[in-house]
């Protein structure tokens, strides 16, 4: 059976190793997974009692309107709930973007979050890269203006995954004023709370971000610093008209029951949010200060993870799979194009293992 | 700002009424849904306590290659694991299947899944459909044979939803011997338990059916029978070269930790379904003996729902919100440009009430 042309230059996704097929094929039962940025403090308890609480429910549709979780997120927002959609992880938002608005090319920073050229590709779209891995503004600009007649999509990851840097806002908008009213800039805020607590001039808030330019979709998730990852949940904010459009290509009933109920509790436990990051930036300052002692290059991070870059003589895939069989799963960035692995910021405990580990492997 | 074209024509999916909207805009508390076929029995005893044990995982994401459930479906179907894809709910197979097969036209019954309808428009198809509302396969092969070169997608719901008839088994394998195979054939399966239970001759097996027609694929879910509505897990079953196109198009983590895990234990409950399979078959008993007494025109259903169709003198519309007033929902078919309500078959004590608030607002 013949099927339609453009998937043929389709790759798929390569997750993050899950712990169980870490545990099936080493037979190590003792897994610490570093390598798909999960908050490793587990979600709120509060969370996890509604969730509990509401397990009879499984068997029922959730409220398709997810008119509660809206309302919680339009007051933290100060935007209205027509400005919000919900996706099942904030990756369902970039599919409705690029499906909806999708023409000619996307265009993006070198490396940077796999599924915008994934979708991009799905639907038959060029994918255009800048020369440098990092965001660098100036290359936007100069490939924006290259190939004006065909970009209808423009990417910014604020902070960048897999990577970790971020963009000044105030360098944000300047880019942005010389941006067609007619091309989408989708700013993907997965790691926003992260890059914003570390560092106020990366905080980028939607209301001030749709307002001045509306032309903009902002992204955020609840799969990082909210500690529900497994529960596929993401929002996008934007003008009434770019949501109204987006939501055409929305499935229904796109979340489970429980994941609506766990989305909108955790809106009311944000003490647990403020403590996940404050700890995790304590964390990572130790994972800069083993590079620096180790003479690792580094990309300074603003987010819960951190990619070391290596030297030609050592290799991310053999440092990896060494990494794998002491139990601890790292992600090794060589299908980016890169000599490099991007570890997870885990606990205090997790972090200790990887030093020790990771010293003896690569030193 | 201009998104593309195809965009216009999409309406999208109207959900059935959650009881969360039921109780906040009519103040009603004892709400009975019986709108959505969901299983009003819930689902069963093991899988709530699987999930409740595995909530700790909410923040980490599912085994992406879904190992385990895999592991459990190619059993239970004697199929290999590459033959079997799993979605967030049966809808996105059908998605999937749309993105990568649907060209030209679809062909479907008049009245059946509403998401074939939105999936075909959202990627630009034509949908054509059978002059009956119920599947009529002599009328499936006429519109096949008159538009043969467009056609690259045939729907066939197995029974049907929302009329709940069911073509017999050796009429469905005789049609399918006169289509071409690079046409994909989706054989809807969502209510299969149902049906096959009711009247063997229904019964399709997924492994004989892709043996024997290699374009054909097998939806089934566990939304229905196996009571998890709300957790958005389905599946597709085909051979290989159709699995691992859809796959490309699959996104990762595209269903969640709990689900996983709920849809792994579930297949390892199969008396609760069958207790619900032999219950629903009591209980629809008991509506179409309703409906020959108030000589209201039903479609013999060999689902989970059952379908009446009113006279002129009594509007679908009307009825539904006076039931729905009474704190009961059900499905008012106007939007499928039909003068009937489609009611969930729900547990003893459910059905007893709709019948008594039926029977004074019908009168």
């Amino acid at each position: 059976m013949k099927f339609n042309k453009h998937l043929n230059d389709i790759k798929t996704y390569e997750a993050g190793k899950p712990i169980e097929l870490v545990v099936r094929e080493y037979g190590i039962k003792d897994v610490v997974k570093l390598a798909s940025n999960e908050n490793p403090r587990g979600c709120g308890k509060k969370v996890k009692k509604v969730v509990a609480e509401n397990i009879d429910k499984m068997s029922l549709y959730p409220d398709d309107s997810m008119y509660e979780l809206k309302q919680k997120l339009s007051k933290k927002f100060g935007v209205k709930n027509d400005n919000i959609i919900i996706g099942a992880g904030s990756d369902q938002i970039i599919e409705f973007a690029v499906r909806a608005k999708g023409k000619g090319a996307i265009l993006s920073a070198k490396v940077t979050f796999a599924m915008y050229d994934i979708y991009a590709k799905q639907n038959g779209l060029h994918v255009i890269k800048t020369p440098s891995i990092t965001h660098n503004l100036d290359e936007f600009k100069k490939l924006y203006k290259l190939h004006k007649d065909k970009i209808s999509i423009i990417f910014l990851c604020l902070p960048n995954n897999p990577l970790g840097e971020c963009v000044d806002k105030k360098d944000v908008y300047s880019f942005l004023k010389d941006i067609d009213k007619d091309v989408l800039v989708v700013v993907d805020g997965a790691y926003q709370e992260y890059a914003s607590f570390k560092d106020k001039s990366k905080k980028i808030s939607p209301k001030n971000l749709i307002k001045t330019f509306p032309n903009c979709l902002y992204i955020g998730t609840f799969s990082k610093a909210y500690g529900l990852g497994g529960m596929r949940v993401g929002y996008g904010i934007a003008q009434k008209n770019i949501i109204s459009n987006l939501y055409k290509l929305r499935p229904p009933f796109n979340i489970t029951s429980l994941s609506l109920k766990a989305a909108t509790v955790a809106l009311e436990n944000e003490k647990f949010v403020q403590r996940s990051l404050k700890e995790n930036l304590k964390e990572l300052k130790k994972y800069e200060l083993l590079a620096k002692k180790l003479n690792i290059k580094y990309i300074p991070s603003f987010t819960n993870f951190i990619t070391f870059l290596f030297e030609d003589e050592k290799n991310s895939t053999k440092i990896s799979d060494l990494m794998l069989k002491k139990g601890i799963i790292v992600r090794n960035l060589a299908s980016y194009g890169l000599n490099g692995i991007r570890v997870t910021i885990g606990t205090k405990k997790q972090n200790r293992r990887f030093f020790e580990v990771f010293k003896k492997i690569y030193m």
